[in-house]
């Protein structure tokens, strides 16, 4: 699929953009802004597409020819890709499937119309149906999603010579071979040969005397995070995707898909922590961003209503001394702060796997030690600012304590919470900036004005 | 540097630390715990390191080979990384980098004590001195401080045959040499030969008629989360990275250092978010994560005293009203969410490049339509709600009207803020949550007890 990148340093990007604006301006001929677009990546394309408001999409979508369409549809972003999808009729959708390979159409399967995806199906050779058939039954997020079926295999018993003149009737190597797989009659994955091996090795020697009979090997049903992290731990180019239990090679999963996964979840996990459920196209309709957010505003607003309610159990005592309204909020927000402090460190530290069963009281006791810390240090400057302020001590003394009370709350709850979620399968990092600012504002406000009404009034 | 790892399962990573700890728990004879570290990969060790204890940790590390400590140091993160230099000897310091390439070093020198580095440097032959000076020379965050100088390269008028037999005799290539760099005497680049290419052509052809002329070519100012796009963007396993002004060659950046740099970058972003300014060792003393987190926390607590003395203003309202107090989170609360929303979206659409100058004001526009669909829409919500706790219509209205109208202050900030950062060549990013949720605060305060003062009192 992939072509060599034409372009050569890292700045032409901008400018690319900027020649198909201008082109669009001044309407300049069709033809050339075709051609121009012709000798781009599909990846760069697709940069100018998301980078263009809907309307000029459309026009320069127009002038990309079909039969780039299937790639560059691949390059996009989920948003983007959606409105490009949508306007394209299904005849068109399925033709521009047609350059792709099975694991390509199935990375673009949850995107297309149900109908489509069906005429794609019958549209394929048997061997490529099977293949794509296999490839849209792996979840998301496992290795079975994101591995491919291009890789290049050589039996164990043959000669580097026999094998080299075996890649060079292939003409080319798909990209990312950077190690042939070697197999048995039957399938089964006996060891891999690093290219960079076989180029140095003796021509005369078997492939099962120079391959690496040991290597990471992945499972379809392996979560794609393990298989990233195993990427990165060993630097690997490539890796085998073998049967859990026949052991036999049913693909490969290669860095170039591991790094878009990665990049992927990463901007996953940045959107939702703003409460954004998937990343927007920047000029999409009002409507289509606001069936993005809503939900998550609607969750914060019952979140802060019955933190409302709270305090509207305690309106007589605020009645009483008003100053409380005004500094029940840093309290509020000093346990929210550090509680998201101590949650987003020990959600980072189960991810990578570094907290053992056995380590959590150790945890807690650190987190509460450090709450302890804090509270004190930051509850007695603010307890001194609030009888500054009001000129009354037991005002002071009140904001005090509760200010490290809540931080004590906010670092129990920041570790309770993944700690309960891990051990009940969830995720631990899913909505966790939302519970601990709930636990915080509502106990917050709880803590100080009922410490106030049990002192001051 | 990088041995083939051993394990053929990602799930062997837990037993390799259980096996460790159950034999630090029954106290195992040193040399067998020490076999069992010396067969595991570097970065299995690191895991290791990672998940254990201090103490525990400083166990283990005495029972890895001096040889290795090079090796594992640079896998670790920086937090847990300094716990063990800091019980190193400049001398034994010194002796772990011997086994290092100057690249490694250059990763590793900003965590070592400055004499050491001195010594380090001094230790080193002549060339290698230069490298590893020209490393250090390049700041954080370009392609310099992540390039390596072990490319392999050839000229072009040898034929494949020629370059096969040079490649022979060099024995084993470096890690990730998916492609050899194509030279002049000059040391010019003039193009690269891809492997899979050598490999399938006809060995009696000339370097110069296989090689790609021109390809993806990066500079060592550049920015490494662009060059990160480039790997991404065109699926690269490595690129040259020559001199901006002479063209000649000076290292290469492989796909593993981006993809260790792309991590890297989401991990701190997602901590910043959260107030830490970095990564912490999760079993670090109370004292290290008070001063990772004490800077965060110190801001919130200035900009809530600030947001409470905007309700301070407006006590007298809050004595005659007392509901306003019970009322007020509520519109501070949405105000700041909604505001993250179109802050993130923003911040990330400016970091991929995709809002050109031209289209600001389209933004402002649409996020302000959006802001006031959800101020209109939950405004009416929380107004009907205030109205039937407090049976006040005119309560209803003013928070309605305060919802929406802090709504589109924080969608205006949310543009106006990365806008203007952007514009002063700043990082729209940093502290931008900060900034939006101290706006959306004291604003929704001062709009809601504003509104209320001016109306029902």
């Amino acid at each position: 699929m992939s072509e060599l990148p034409t372009r050569l340093e890292v700045e032409d990007l901008q400018q690319n953009l900027r020649m198909v604006q201008e082109g669009l301006v001044e309407q300049r001929a069709p033809a050339e802004l075709r051609g121009e677009l012709d000798r781009l990546h599909a990846a760069d394309v697709a940069y100018i597409l998301e980078a263009l408001p809907l309307e000029e999409r459309l026009v320069v979508w127009d002038l990309v020819k079909a039969e780039r369409e299937g790639e560059i549809l691949l390059e996009l972003s989920e948003a983007v890709r959606e409105s490009l999808i949508a306007t394209m009729e299904p005849k068109e959708l399925v033709a521009a499937t047609g350059t792709l390979d099975a694991d390509e159409i199935a990375d673009l399967a949850p995107d297309l119309p149900a109908e489509v995806v069906q005429d794609v199906i019958r549209s394929l050779p048997q061997e490529e149906r099977l293949l794509l058939r296999a490839a849209l039954s792996y979840d998301e997020g496992t290795v079975g999603a994101l591995m491919e079926f291009d890789q290049v295999t050589v039996r164990e018993d043959v000669t580097l010579e026999a094998a080299t003149r075996y890649l060079r009737a292939l003409d080319e190597l798909p990209a990312h071979t950077d190690q042939l797989f070697v197999v048995d009659r039957g399938g089964k994955l006996r060891g891999t040969l690093p290219l960079a091996r076989l180029i140095v090795s003796d021509l005369e020697r078997e492939v099962a005397s120079v391959m690496v009979p040991e290597s990471v090997k992945l499972h379809p049903e392996d979560r794609a995070e393990d298989a990233a992290q195993a990427f990165e731990r060993y630097d690997l180019v490539s890796a085998p995707v073998v049967d859990l239990i026949s052991g036999a090679l049913i693909g490969r999963l290669t860095v170039d898909a591991v790094l878009d996964h990665v990049r992927a979840k990463s901007a996953e996990s940045q959107l939702a922590e703003a409460g954004l459920s998937k990343a927007e196209d920047v000029f999409a309709p009002v409507w289509n961003s606001f069936r993005n957010r809503w939900a998550w505003l609607a969750i914060n607003l019952v979140t802060a209503f019955i933190a409302s309610r709270v305090i509207g159990a305690f309106e007589g005592s605020i009645e009483k001394l008003v100053a409380l309204a005004a500094l029940m909020p840093i309290v509020a927000g000093i346990g929210g702060n550090s509680g998201k402090q101590t949650i987003t460190m020990i959600v980072r530290a189960l991810a990578l796997g570094q907290i053992q069963a056995s380590y959590w009281r150790k945890l807690v006791g650190k987190e509460l030690g450090l709450a302890t810390l804090n509270g004190v240090l930051w509850g007695s400057l603010l307890g001194i600012a609030a009888y500054l302020l009001y000129d009354n001590v037991a005002l002071g003394g009140v904001m005090a304590l509760a200010m490290l009370l809540n931080m004590l709350l906010a670092a129990g709850m920041g570790v309770a919470i993944p700690w309960l979620r891990s051990k009940f399968g969830r995720d631990p990092a899913v909505g966790s900036s939302v519970l601990i600012t709930a636990c915080t504002d509502s106990g917050g406000f709880f803590i100080f004005l009922g410490l106030a009404t049990l002192f001051l009034l």
